[in-house]
C-alpha cells in the first residue's frame, strides 16, 4: 500500500535549510527530495512567534499538497517556535531540529555543560533549554544560550574565514566559552558554515550540527516504517520551490549545498495556501 | 479646499525608514507623521524586483487608505526598483530616496567623482547612476557604486562603533577610496547610523543622508502646494504601523528614530491590500 517513491519535503524560510538538505542528500542517496525556501519573507529569526507560525502553516499545506511521505523542518526557528503548526496539520511524519540535536548533545556532553548558539527567535523560545531538560531530567544539565544574529548574514555573505567575523565570533561567544562548555549546539542551519571559525574560537568543543543530527532520525523513522525508497531504477531528483528569487540565489545555494541545484522553481507568495483563522 | 491637516504616510520595509521619520521629524515639526513598517517580511534589500513591487503596492495602497497627503518612500531598495509601482497608484505626490540624494551629491562634488553604498538590490538597479547622468548630463560624473550588505544587520545590532564594523566597512569602501570619490551617497536607510565608522574610514569624503535630502524635497513639494501644516493648536502625532512585531523593535526603533514611539500600531499581513495583476 505504502508508496515509498513519494519525496521528503524539506522547508525553511531561506537558503539556511539547504545545508539540511545536504546531509539528507548525503545519508538518503536514493531518496527524492523537494525542498521549499520561503525567500520572498526571508529571514524568520528576527519575527514573531505568531507570524512565523502562520508562514509555517502555508509552508506545510504545500509540502502536503505535493504528497511528501516525511517532512523535515530544516529551520531552528519554525523547529523552536512553530513545530506544533506543522505537526498538528501533517498526516505524515515531522522532524524538526530541536529534538535530534538536544539528544546528540545530552550524548555528547561529558561534564554536564551545554552551550546553544542561534537567532533571537530560538533562544527566546528556550526551547532547547526544556527539550534537554526533558530528555535528562536526571542529570539536569546547565546550558547556556547565545544569540549570533550577525552569523547569519556573514554565512550568507560567504564571509567564513574573515577577520571580522572571528572577532564577532570571539564576542559571541566568549560568555559560553566562560562558562566551560564541552559541548555546543549550532541551533541554527546557516551555522555549519561557519563551523571553521567557530571551532577555532571554541577549542576542544564537541559542535553538534542541528541538520546532521535530524537527518539521522528522518532515516530511521523511514526505514521502521518500511517507508525507505529502495531497489530504485531511475537517478534520484532534487526539486527546489522558492518564493522569490534573489539574482544571488543560485550561488549562495550551491555554496550552502556543496552541489548546484538543477531543477529551480519559483512559486507566487500567493499560492502558497493562505491560513484564515480567528486569531 | 485642501486639508492641511492630513499626515505625510512615510514607508519602509522595516525600521530603517525611522531615520528618514526622524528627519521629516525635525524638519516638520508641526506635521502629522505616519509610519508603516513591513517588519513581517523585512528585509527587501536581497528580494527580486518583482517581489519588491507586489509589496509596495501593498504599501502605498493602505498608506492611501489612511489619507495621507504626501507619501515618502523611506527605502531605497524601493525606490530604486518599484517607485513608479507608488508613483502610478497615487494621486498624492510621492518623495523617494534616489532623486533627491543624487541631486545633492551633484551639486556637493568638486572632482566630479561620487561614490554609492546601498543594499544589493540598490546596487543592481543602477538606479542612483541612471539618476545622475540625467540629472547631470553635461558633466557625466563618473560614478562607483558598492552593495554593503552587512551594514544592515550590523546597524539593527548596535554595533555601530565595534572593531569588526570597522573592518567591514575598510573592505567595502576600499574600492571607493582607491577611486577618489569626494561625495558617498549613503545610499541605504540603515547606513547612518554607522556614519561615523564611514566617515572615519573615508576621511574628508562628504556623506550625503538620502532620508535627509528627502525630508528637504517633502518640505518644498507641501509649501509650494500651500498644504503644509500651520497654525496648529494640538501637538503633532506620530503613528507607527508594523506588520509584525518582533521582541526587540520598541527598543531598536527608538535607536533608529532618537525618541520611543508611543503610537505602535500592530497589522496583520492580510490587513495590507492584496495585489491581484496577471504578471
Amino acid at each position: 500500500m505504502t508508496d515509498r517513491t513519494r519525496p521528503i519535503g524539506v522547508f525553511d524560510s531561506g537558503v539556511g535549510g539547504l545545508t539540511v538538505l545536504r546531509k539528507l542528500a548525503a545519508l538518503l542517496p536514493d531518496e527524492d527530495l523537494l525542498y521549499l525556501g520561503d525567500t520572498a519573507r526571508v529571514p524568520y529569526g528576527n519575527k514573531s512567534a505568531g507570524t512565523v507560525q502562520t508562514y509555517t502553516h502555508q509552508c506545510t499545506r504545500f509540502l502536503l499538497g505535493q504528497s511528501v511521505k516525511l517532512i523535515v523542518v530544516a529551520c531552528n526557528t519554525v523547529s523552536a517556535v512553530a513545530l506544533q503548526v506543522a505537526t498538528d496539520l501533517s498526516p505524515v511524519p515531522v522532524v524538526g531540529m530541536i529534538q535530534p540535536a538536544a539528544s546528540a548533545a545530552i550524548r555528547s556532553s561529558s561534564n554536564g555543560k551545554i552551550g546553544i548558539i542561534g537567532t533571537y527567535a530560538t533562544v527566546g523560545s528556550k526551547a532547547y533549554e526544556k527539550t534537554i531538560r526533558a530528555l535528562d531530567a536526571q542529570h539536569s544539565p546547565a546550558v547556556y544560550a547565545q544569540a549570533c544574529p550577525l552569523f547569519v548574514p556573514l554565512a550568507e555573505e560567504g564571509w567564513h574565514h574573515h577577520a571580522a567575523t572571528h572577532l564577532i565570533a570571539e564576542e559571541y561567544l566568549a560568555p559560553l566559552k566562560a562558562a566551560g562548555v564541552d559541548t555546543l549546539i549550532m541551533g541554527c542551519t546557516h551555522y555549519p558554515l561557519l563551523a571553521d571559525v567557530i571551532g577555532q574560537v571554541m577549542p576542544g568543543v564537541r559542535l553538534v550540527d542541528s541538520g546532521e543530527e535530524s537527518a539521522v532520525v528522518a532515516r530511521d523513522i523511514l526505514t521502521a516504517a518500511d517507508e525507505a525508497q529502495r531497489e530504485r531504477t531511475t537517478p534520484r531528483r532534487i526539486d527546489c520551490y522558492i518564493t522569490d528569487r534573489p539574482t544571488t540565489f543560485a550561488a549562495v545555494a550551491e555554496r550552502f549545498l556543496g552541489f548546484p541545484l538543477s531543477n529551480i522553481h519559483q512559486i507566487a507568495i500567493d499560492d502558497l495556501p493562505v491560513l484564515h483563522e480567528e486569531d
